[in-house]
């Protein structure tokens, strides 16, 4: 399935799933509403499933998508590039904050390397799928080719088409990419219209020396673009990561198999605003797992009109957040398959 | 185990498994303090089971207290007197709320009974321990006698014994009792210093006309126990329930067998803050899982100095808040347990 393919194949949700969803809500032996976001949330897993009670969304693959990003040039990070490669290492070796995570939810971690700088062999839960070694400097110039964009959005809807072939009936979005807080914060303030200090944060943690410089690249990157990228994709391409890329097409993959998309933090959210520009029906089949305290994060959300189930203070990407509220999203499906109605428990009726 | 012995058994915090925790956070392969609230919950397991890595807290026990309250006489709620034993019938059928999320958890549900007002039949999963049936109407006298109160504290403390005995690693409170949150706000008022009407809510939805009664109602209770009562066990026996009592042994009794106590909302946190006034080291063994919006659980989480891992607008009570916050729990814990260190994933160490 390409991005094309899978963005002509968004369909709406489904409002008769979700006004069944709501009536029985009401009917379930507890107050009504008493469950609160618990039982939006159900009400939208039956619009997307198209069926009430929702089918509880397992299992769940959590696809971690890695790429490396040329504007490290530019010193927005204390991290080297090599971090890149060696965390898709211990992706595979299970070891990484987003597996045992994932692992704790049940879910299965796929990395997909899309864009890493350095070439990677073979490994067991590791997909070959790179598209360009690293992004270019996108504080000089455009970060990839609008092609290279296209083909990064081809690789994470194929990659969703392939897990929900494969079993998948939950998609959570994952990212590695040293450098790549830097590439969600130009996407962000280009498609949502806020300023650079706005929306730029400090990723793993940088000393103001170098918030400020990345800011300075952010803004320098904006006025490029500006005058050189014309349409949705070209933004994407001038600003985006290769990973990034990938997770939108990834976003709008899963939208098209009706699968809810638990989405992570700044980079998962850079990629659903870039996602929604080019493909606007993906974003009904979107969960946010967790507020990042990224500011661009926040900026992201708000455009797209989600709210996070959590807010834990978590700034560390790779899905990690996202995992975590995996068993929300599975709860709130549970609750209207499988809770009794107050007349089925025997409940006198409110007074 | 008394309530007695439980209190004279509480220990502090192991201070040193909670720096050998922070340390091992700053090792793992992640950036500093980016899994954010995670670290703090994983810093506080250590501490309360004096290991780090600290074991995942599991198998857990759901205990769900009921009973009735002779409060409804003044009219505070509109569900009538019998939904207490009929949602006792329901949490051993399996089919209330806090069952599928237990469920969900790996969790398991004990329902005891402390005071409802009717005689229930035996049952699986339920604990007979009547004190007595249904407590009296707390606006005109005591709710029960300073002897019943310490005999509900007996038995919350005596089964949270029994199931860390069994086998339990991780306890969670939950309620069942029509007109509840009527003594709830009480006690909350009473020992946070707050005024009714600041403290008392909406529970399970009542209308402008029953809220100003239900706060007239604290107020009065409030005024005659300031005459009564005179230390926090007379408090908790004039304003309290017989469910609150026994949650607040329950908590107390958890703390002293050195497990995390998952604590649900305004019900379980009005326990607290008694339990907090009878025995105050029992706190640290605390661990709130959900804000509830009743405005008497943010004052008691305020009173108590705790923040809820969840804040989703729910108000069931039953547990099902902090049901939904023990994979989170469980998370902190694994991920000080299985994630690679920086040096162990080779990692290049932050330049």
């Amino acid at each position: 399935v390409s991005f094309a393919e899978a963005a002509a194949g968004l369909t709406p949700l489904d409002t008769a799933a979700a006004s069944e969803a709501a009536d029985l809500h009401d009917r379930l032996a507890k107050p009504r509403g008493a469950l609160g976001r618990l039982e939006a949330t159900g009400i939208r897993l039956a619009a997307i499933a198209g069926a009430c009670p929702p089918p509880v969304p397992e299992p769940v693959v959590v696809a971690v998508f890695a790429g490396d990003h040329g504007v490290l040039a530019e010193g927005v990070t204390p991290w080297p590039q090599e971090v890149t490669a060696q965390m898709v290492a211990a992706f595979c070796a299970g070891g990484a904050a987003v597996n045992v995570l994932a692992r704790h939810a049940g879910a299965t971690v796929v990395a997909v390397d899309v864009g890493v700088a350095t070439d990677l062999a073979p490994a067991p839960g590791l997909l070959l799928r790179k598209v360009r070694a690293g992004t270019a400097n996108l504080a000089t110039g455009p970060a990839m080719t609008v092609d290279e964009a296209r083909r990064a959005l081809d690789v994470g809807a194929g990659v969703a088409a392939e897990q929900v072939a494969a079993g998948a009936r939950g998609l959570v979005t994952g990212d590695m990419g040293i450098g790549n807080t830097t590439a969600s914060a130009a996407l962000v303030a280009a498609f949502t219209g806020r300023p650079a200090a706005e929306v730029t944060g400090r990723g793993t943690g940088v000393d103001d020396e170098t918030f400020h410089r990345k800011v300075a690249v952010v803004e320098r990157a904006l006025r490029r673009t500006a005058t050189e990228a014309t349409d949705p994709l070209g933004v994407l391409a001038s600003l985006g990561g290769l990973e990034i890329a990938a997770l939108a097409g990834f976003i709008v993959g899963g939208a098209a198999a009706r699968v809810p998309v638990v989405v992570d933090g700044v980079i998962a959210l850079a990629a659903a605003v870039a996602a929604a520009a080019l493909a606007p029906g993906c974003v009904d089949y979107c969960l946010a797992g967790h507020r990042s305290t990224e500011p661009g994060a926040t900026a992201a959300l708000d455009h797209l009109g989600l709210d996070p189930l959590l807010d834990l203070g978590m700034r560390l990407g790779e899905g990690t957040g996202a995992c975590l509220a995996v068993p929300l999203v599975q709860a709130a499906a549970k609750v209207l398959g499988e809770m009794a109605t107050l007349d089925g428990a025997g409940v006198t009726p409110k007074g």
